[in-house]
C-alpha cells in the first residue's frame, strides 16, 4: 500500500529499523542522552530561542493541545481562537471544557484569514491566540505573521498547532514570538504516532509555573522537571522516541528543516502540476495552500468512495475527510517517505478510474 | 543487551516484525477489526462478562490509573486505597488532585494485606475501593480475594491496577466483581509502550455515564462511543496497537491467559530456585509475590551500583528501584520473551561478581 494520508505517514527504512528492534530499558544515561538531543533538534528546526524547552508527551496531537490550554490559560484569560475546520472546532470544545473565556473567529472552510477579520479584535483585551498554523482539515495554510503581529500589537499569548505544517512550511518560533507550539510524531516528523512533541518559549514556562494542571498525567511541570535531565514523568513511548531520534538526525544530516520543507514543497508542486496537466475533475478547496497537503474535492463523484476504491482496487490510501465534508472532500498528503513516482501511480489510477467511468 | 527489567520487556519476533512494517491508515474496516478482536481477547483473558467494555488508550499506565479515577469517582465517592508502594502512593496523589474523598491503608514495603487491616474499615460507609493487585515497586502480591469480599460486603466499586500482574497471576474479574482493571502494553502485554489499556464492568459504564471528566482526552465516553466501531476518538499508537493484537492471538494460540500465567510461573520459580542453589547475597523483600517479578535486597553492595555494574559489564538490564528505595532493592522481571538460558546467564554473572567480590 501507497499511503498518501496526513497521518500516519511512511517512514524512512532507519526509523522502521528501530521499529524492528527490541525496546531499551530507559532509566538510563543512555536514553537521557537521546531525549536531549531530541529536544535540542526540536528547538533547532523550530528556530526556537536557546531558553526555550522542549517535551516529548504519550500522546495524540489532541493530547497536545489539551496540554497546552491545561498548563498555560486559566479563567482570568481572554482568548480569540480561529475556527476554520475540525481542529479548530476542537480547540473551541477544549476552551470550554476547561472554562477559558474565548471568542471565535469562524472562518468559511477553505478560506484564508484576512487582516478585516482581525481588526475588530484589536485593541479588546484579549491575553490568549490559539489556531492553527494549517487547518488539516481543510488544507488552509493560514497567515502566521498576521495573527504574530496582531499579539505583538496586543499583548497576547500565541499557543500554535503546527502539527500537520511543522517541515512542511516555514516557521520561526522566535521571530513569530509564538509561546507554544505543537506537533505529532506521525506528520512530518514520519514516525509511527503515539507521541506529542510541545517547544515551549519562556513565555511559556512562565504560565506553566503559575498555572496548575487538573491532569497529572498532562501537567506540564512534571514533565519539564524529568526533561531537565532527558526523562519523563511516567513510562513513553520509548520506541517511538527512539524513532524521532533517528528521523531528527536524518533531517539534520540532509539539511535541516529548511531542506525538508523545500523537499515537501517539491513534491506537493509535482502533485498539483500533474492533475492540471491531466485535466482530473477535482477542485482546490483550499485559497491558501500548505506544502503537506493538497485537499479536493471531487465534481463527478463522493469522495468517500473515491477513498474506498483506491483502498480496494489500487492498494493506496488518500485521507479521507470526516463529518458534513465527507462526500465532498479528499485529501492527498506530501509528507513522509514519499517520491515522485509514487505521485506518478496515484494519477495512473485517477486516469483508469476516469476511463472506467467511476470519476 | 537481555532485558530483566519489568518494562519495556523483550518482544517476540512477531511482535518485532510488526515493528518494522509501516503504519498503515487507520480509519478503515481493516483496523476497526484488529481493535475489536483486541477487545474480545482482553475481555477473555481477564475473565470479564459478557457485557463488560474494553478501550485502549494512548499514554502510559499511569495515565489509566488517571483515567480510570476521573470517570469513574466523584466528589460524593468516600473511597479506601491500598498504599504500599511508589504506586499506591500514586493513587494517593491523584485521589487528592481529584478531590475524591478517601483514606488510605499504609502498608509497610514488603508485607502483605492482612484481614485484620481491613475490618476497622467494615461498615464505614466506603464507595470505592483501590489497589495495585501487585505492587510492581517491592514486589507484593495483594490478596485480591480478601478486597473483593471486602467490596461485595460493603458494596464498593473496586478498582484494580493490575499492570504488572495481568497475564502473570490468576485474574477472573466476574469472581471478583471489579469494575475496572488497568494493564499496559509494556508489561506482559510484551509490546512497546504507549497504550494503556482498561477493561470496564458494568458497574464502570454506568458511573462514566454519570460522570464528567475533566480532560477530553481520557473522557471514556468518547473511547467508548468511538471503541463501538473499534475506533478511537484520536490518533492512537496504531502501530502499538497491530502489536498488541499480534500478541494477544500468539497468547490464545499457545493456550490463553493460564498457559501464559503457568509459563512465568515456571521462569520464576527457577530464578527463585537457582538464587538459593547458588547462596546469593540477596534477600527476597516481599512476602507475598507474583509471578512478575523477583524484589531482592542485595546485603553486601547498592543496588543502584549492582543494576549499573550489570548493564555496563555483562550486557544486561536488571530493575533498579527509585526513590528510597534505590540503593536497598533491585528487582528481576519474568515477564516478557524470556527463557530459563537467559536466567542461567544472569545466575553466571551474579557469580561472577562475587568472585570479582563486588557483591
Amino acid at each position: 500500500m501507497i499511503n498518501f494520508t496526513v497521518g500516519p505517514v511512511q517512514s524512512s527504512d532507519a526509523v522502521r529499523a528501530i521499529g524492528a528492534e527490541q525496546v531499551p530499558y530507559f532509566r538510563t544515561t543512555e536514553f537521557s542522552d537521546v531525549m536531549l538531543e531530541n529536544e535540542r533538534l526540536m528547538k533547532k528546526f523550530s528556530h526556537a530561542t536557546e531558553d526555550s524547552r522542549v517535551v516529548f508527551l504519550t500522546c495524540s496531537g489532541s493530547g497536545g493541545m489539551e496540554t497546552a490550554i491545561m498548563n498555560t490559560l486559566t479563567k482570568k484569560d481572554k482568548a480569540l481562537v480561529i475556527n476554520g475546520g475540525s481542529f479548530g472546532e476542537r480547540f473551541v470544545e477544549l476552551l470550554t471544557l476547561h472554562e477559558i473565556p474565548f471568542d471565535e473567529i469562524k472562518i468559511e472552510h477553505g478560506k484564508a484569514l484576512k487582516p478585516e477579520q482581525l481588526a475588530p479584535y484589536d485593541g479588546k483585551g484579549y491575553t490568549a491566540f490559539l489556531l492553527q498554523k494549517h487547518e488539516t482539515s481543510t488544507g488552509v495554510h493560514y497567515d502566521i505573521n498576521l495573527v504574530s503581529d496582531f499579539c505583538k500589537r496586543n499583548g497576547c499569548f500565541l499557543i500554535v498547532d503546527t502539527i500537520s505544517t511543522f517541515l512542511c512550511d516555514s516557521f520561526d518560533m522566535a521571530a513569530l514570538d509564538a509561546g507554544v507550539m505543537i506537533t505529532g510524531s506521525q506528520k512530518a516528523l514520519a514516525c509511527p504516532p503515539g507521541i506529542a512533541v510541545m517547544v515551549l518559549a519562556p513565555s511559556a514556562l512562565k504560565r506553566i509555573g503559575n498555572t496548575k494542571c487538573c491532569c497529572q498525567y498532562f501537567d506540564l511541570k512534571l514533565a519539564l522537571k524529568n526533561q531537565e535531565r532527558g526523562q519523563t514523568p511516567w513510562t513513553p513511548a520509548v520506541g517511538i522516541l527512539r524513532q524521532i531520534n533517528i528521523r531528527l538526525k536524518e533531517i539534520n544530516a540532509a539539511g535541516g528543516a529548511e531542506a525538508e520543507i523545500e523537499r515537501t514543497a517539491k513534491l506537493a508542486h509535482y502533485f498539483r502540476n500533474k492533475l492540471k496537466e491531466h485535466h482530473l475533475p477535482f477542485e482546490i478547496i483550499s485559497e491558501s495552500l500548505s506544502n503537506a497537503v493538497t485537499p479536493l474535492h471531487p465534481t463527478t463523484q463522493s469522495a468517500y468512495e473515491i477513498f474506498l476504491k483506491i483502498k480496494d482496487e489500487y492498494g493506496m490510501w488518500i485521507c479521507p475527510n470526516g463529518g458534513d465534508m465527507k462526500d465532498s472532500v479528499f485529501r492527498v498528503g506530501h509528507i513522509g517517505c514519499l517520491t515522485e513516482a509514487d505521485y506518478d501511480k496515484l494519477i495512473e489510477a485517477f486516469i483508469d478510474m476516469q476511463a472506467r467511468r467511476f470519476i
